[in-house]
């Protein structure tokens, strides 16, 4: 049956061996206190947390979802516990500043944590989902009364907070949001609109929710330059209610467990944060860290495919009593998703340590150097793992047969749970024209030149070794194979202003490869010490070679579409 | 809202301007009575009952799904009304012989008839599902008494019929069936045993339910060699009830309306079918039809997916009042899903009217010669289609941003729908093992050659034209790499045992773009007199290039995975 075991080893493994990370820790002052052993105790209580408080009640909360009354919203048997065993744990705290009572542990760690209860369920995820965006976007922007009020409760995870941009006309294009916010003469404002696909709108988890609310002011100029970001509590400081209403939830393919609220803001008082008209530019504070939140969704959800799979392939007997692990098909579908799933998880690390040098590094130069690769690497990973996170689930339930269709063995439920995450914090579609036309061609491919000739250095370094160099070569087809396409992209572009748009998504997929790539030549290189000894280490190389020789061969194609600039694409018949 | 519009010109269009089939039929006595204009009256019939009657229901059905209680099953609302058109209007006998009250209509058009019932409601298609493929396999092994008891009623669809092949222990591998039959004194058999996974094992569409149920005799050498073909039904000839119940249904990921049941045999009165121990190869009568049933799927689902997707993005305003389908990345994915199902849908219909020339001509060369396609091309169809209808459907879906995710937009419905194809009547990797192993290898390659070649006759015929001549070039460049690869697996094969089955998935994938390479060129020399003056012509010869320029291209990446016999595929770790 199907169960979450946290893979703490491999995590490790990537964060010590591959990543070095707690030598970089030492380097930054809000780190100085982490070590090594401390790193891995946080992350063996996180896993059982996940493994023994979310896992079990993932698949009855799927059938069961949740129930709307008269505007209030009743969670699935066992949330409440384990939401109140979240905030006891100190979780809700792990990345908050501890000024405001949070842990102040990196983003690191905190990706590795995403990345655990994600994978033992993704739904009761979605309600602390918004807490550290929330959290961020408050602390950055918010005023002195505004941080007092909130951040301290947020930080404990005593409320919790949401996210209301969207409107019924309004999907991934905000120019098109309508809800107003009228001044009062008291400072604050009167909110009235209509907001949909708000998790974690209305729930029973907490006593109060914190929404912040995108909306207009009266003298907004039109689209995305208009919109101001407020707060609005369902409980005013005063203690009433606020005229804030869940008028119902969706019925969803997945995620049943997290109620996905349409809301109403009636007159609603709210409060400005940050400047008027700015609303968008103070939540993009949070944009990074919430898409490689999404992306550590896709991980984990091919975690837990990979590692069920994985077992049911070998408890399951057919043919002259061998178990269906050793069929070749099944073999290639679980080194495949094993190869994917190791490869993803030290570039999704890489990136969590890049943000909190972003944030933390002494050094201006670095913090810049930093955020500038997190800008480049976190629409890749977002959109590149979660479009992998399902495929990988809907390839994997193929190892069960007909099993794989029935709810009770729990791959289905990942199949569904795991396609909103290509769909929410900009759909994939939006980070592949992010990636390529705003994180790489806008500035001439500077940014992504830096990145290859990273991963070149690291490259030509390996390219001497007996083991490596097969690691090596191919990393450095891959990144030749980036810069041609790049440079091509970035000749063409004037005469053809269309071509990046027909062909972000291949560009996308195709720069995931050569990231994999590097992360597969890094983990062979970590694992090479012990491969002798250790057959742990042993299936680490093999999962990489795996992967440079079965998955990359991907990529050729990908650029050959990139390159395709003859390829027609007509308008659609009406 | 989903909606399902019966694709009648496109049908049309691939039965008589691009395949033929009128002429054809002109040359089988069976068929000497039907003519173009008939055809098209059947099929204007056929998506009055799929639109009108079944695609009304699917949606709620799939919410509301079956009730179970103490053995009995009750459908969803609507189930029995469509039923009882269905037998009215005739369906049953499509394709059923006119001597046992059928229509004697080729399966060509039953396979058009099963593509809409599909793309409207798969689930409710599940009950009369196997009602072909039991009648069939009655007519070719059943005695005299047994045709007597069951033909006409099947034909008429008076009763339903199921397959009880899987047991726990047993999917894919039928060697471990267990169920036994005794013999009785009367000539008839006692059978005991579970099966599961019976789709409308029980339900109330009809008063009677004809089983067929492998199990083994007491003298049954093990294996699948000891494998016995029954029928036992619901209701004995002397009106009781046989010792046969449903002790439940599934809890499935989608086709929800449809009762995948749990069946207990309890001493059940049972009548071999055909010899004893032969049950395997009685029931090998209906595959390859059973096959092309699912293709069918395969397809219904993507061109519901793409229909609607196409309506959708048309709706659909986003960004400076232009609807989504003028987006590049909208307008790739909608050309992608019509090339595609467009291309499916010449092959599908091509291998229906071999499987009507192999029954029905009068030239035993003839029959020989598109037996050996059609079991060719039938487990590419099978696997290749139902792949592409589960994915297609799963990339429609981002069309609609988050409403995708959402019931009542049906597509999501159609993405868990969709998925069982892939694994019921052979999984996929069966699929891809049978086509490679048995029809492709193990006669020297000679059966493949004779499809290419007939392909690059095609091709040659084409290749002086000014706008085909591009279909040309790639139909041969596609059959060059299909030769090169099928040699080097019939070079390597006797030294390398398992290379075949590592890259198995990737050969049935590149063949279908061989065969999709053929049917993109076909129809667009189908269309070229039209294009001049009619746009919707212009869009099939668009659509094809679209195949031709985009979706081509995997094929080399395909294979490229199958000729790389250097890659390694280690065994998993335990």
């Amino acid at each position: 049956m199907w169960s979450y075991s946290p893979p703490l080893r491999d995590m490790q493994f990537v964060i010590e061996d591959v990543l070095g990370a707690p030598a970089a820790w030492g380097d930054m002052p809000a780190f100085a206190g982490l070590d090594a052993a401390t790193a891995r105790a946080v992350l063996d209580e996180a896993g059982k947390f996940a493994a023994g408080v979310l896992a079990p009640i993932n698949g009855a909360a799927d059938l069961e979802g949740c129930i709307w009354k008269d505007g209030e919203v009743q969670t699935p048997a066992g949330y409440r516990e384990a939401y109140r065993a979240f905030v006891e744990g100190g979780w809700a705290a792990l990345a908050c500043d501890p000024e405001d009572g949070g842990q102040g542990l990196p983003a690191l760690l905190n990706a590795a944590f995403n990345e655990m209860i994600a994978a033992a369920n993704h739904g009761w995820t979605m309600y602390p989902g918004l807490l550290h965006g929330a959290y961020d976007c408050l602390r950055a922007h918010g005023s002195a009364e505004l941080k007092h009020r909130y951040l301290a409760k947020l930080a404990s995870g005593k409320w919790l907070a949401t996210m209301n941009l969207t409107e019924p006309q309004a999907g991934s294009d905000l120019a098109l949001v309508r809800s107003k916010a009228e001044p009062a003469d008291d400072g604050t404002h009167r909110i009235t609109g209509s907001k949909i696909f708000i998790s974690g709108g209305e729930h029973d988890l907490t006593d109060n929710i914190v929404h912040l609310v995108l909306a207009r002011l009266p003298d907004a100029p039109a689209g995305t330059k208009g919109l101001s970001l407020f707060v609005a509590p369902k409980i005013l400081p005063d203690g009433t209610r606020n005229a804030i209403r869940c008028d119902g939830f969706e019925k969803k393919m997945g995620i049943k467990g997290s109620a996905t609220c349409a809301m109403s803001f009636d007159g609603a008082t709210g409060w400005l944060i940050g400047e008027p008209h700015r609303g968008l530019s103070a939540m993009f504070v949070m944009m990074n860290s919430a898409r490689l939140h999404v992306a550590m969704q896709g991980i984990g959800h091919l975690e837990t495919a990979q590692r069920n799979a994985h077992a049911y392939a070998h408890e399951r007997v057919q043919g002259r009593g061998r178990p269906i692990a050793e069929h070749p098909s099944v073999r290639r579908t679980l080194w495949s998703l094993r190869a994917l799933v190791e490869g993803e998880r030290v570039i999704a690390y890489w990136t969590a340590m890049l943000l909190d040098e972003a944030h933390h590094h002494p050094d201006a130069a670095r913090r810049a150097e930093a955020e500038a690769l997190v800008g480049l690497l976190t629409p890749v990973a977002k959109a590149f793992f979660t479009d992998n996170g399902h495929r990988g689930a809907d390839e994997a339930l193929q190892v069960w047969g007909g099993y794989g269709y029935v709810h009770e063995y729990g791959i289905e439920q990942s199949v569904r749970d795991s396609r909103i995450a290509m769909i929410y914090e900009g759909t994939n579609e939006i980070q592949a024209i992010d990636l390529l036309q705003r994180k790489v061609l806008d500035d001439g491919g500077a940014n992504l030149d830096s990145l290859l000739t990273l991963l070149e250095a690291d490259a030509r370094r390996a390219a001497g070794d007996p083991v490596l160099f097969e690691f090596s070569d191919a990393l450095q087809s891959e990144v030749a194979m980036a810069r041609a396409a790049t440079a091509m992209l970035l000749d063409g572009r004037a005469s053809d202003s269309e071509w990046l748009l027909r062909v972000a998504d291949d560009y996308l997929r195709a720069i995931g490869f050569t990231l994999l790539a590097w992360a597969w030549m890094r983990s062979a290189q970590a694992a090479l010490p012990m491969a002798g000894t250790s057959a742990w280490h042993g299936d680490k190389i093999r999962a990489s070679r795996f992967g440079v020789q079965w998955l990359l061969s991907e990529s050729a194609w990908r650029w050959a579409r990139v390159r395709a600039r003859e390829a027609t694409l007509p308008p659609v018949s009406a």
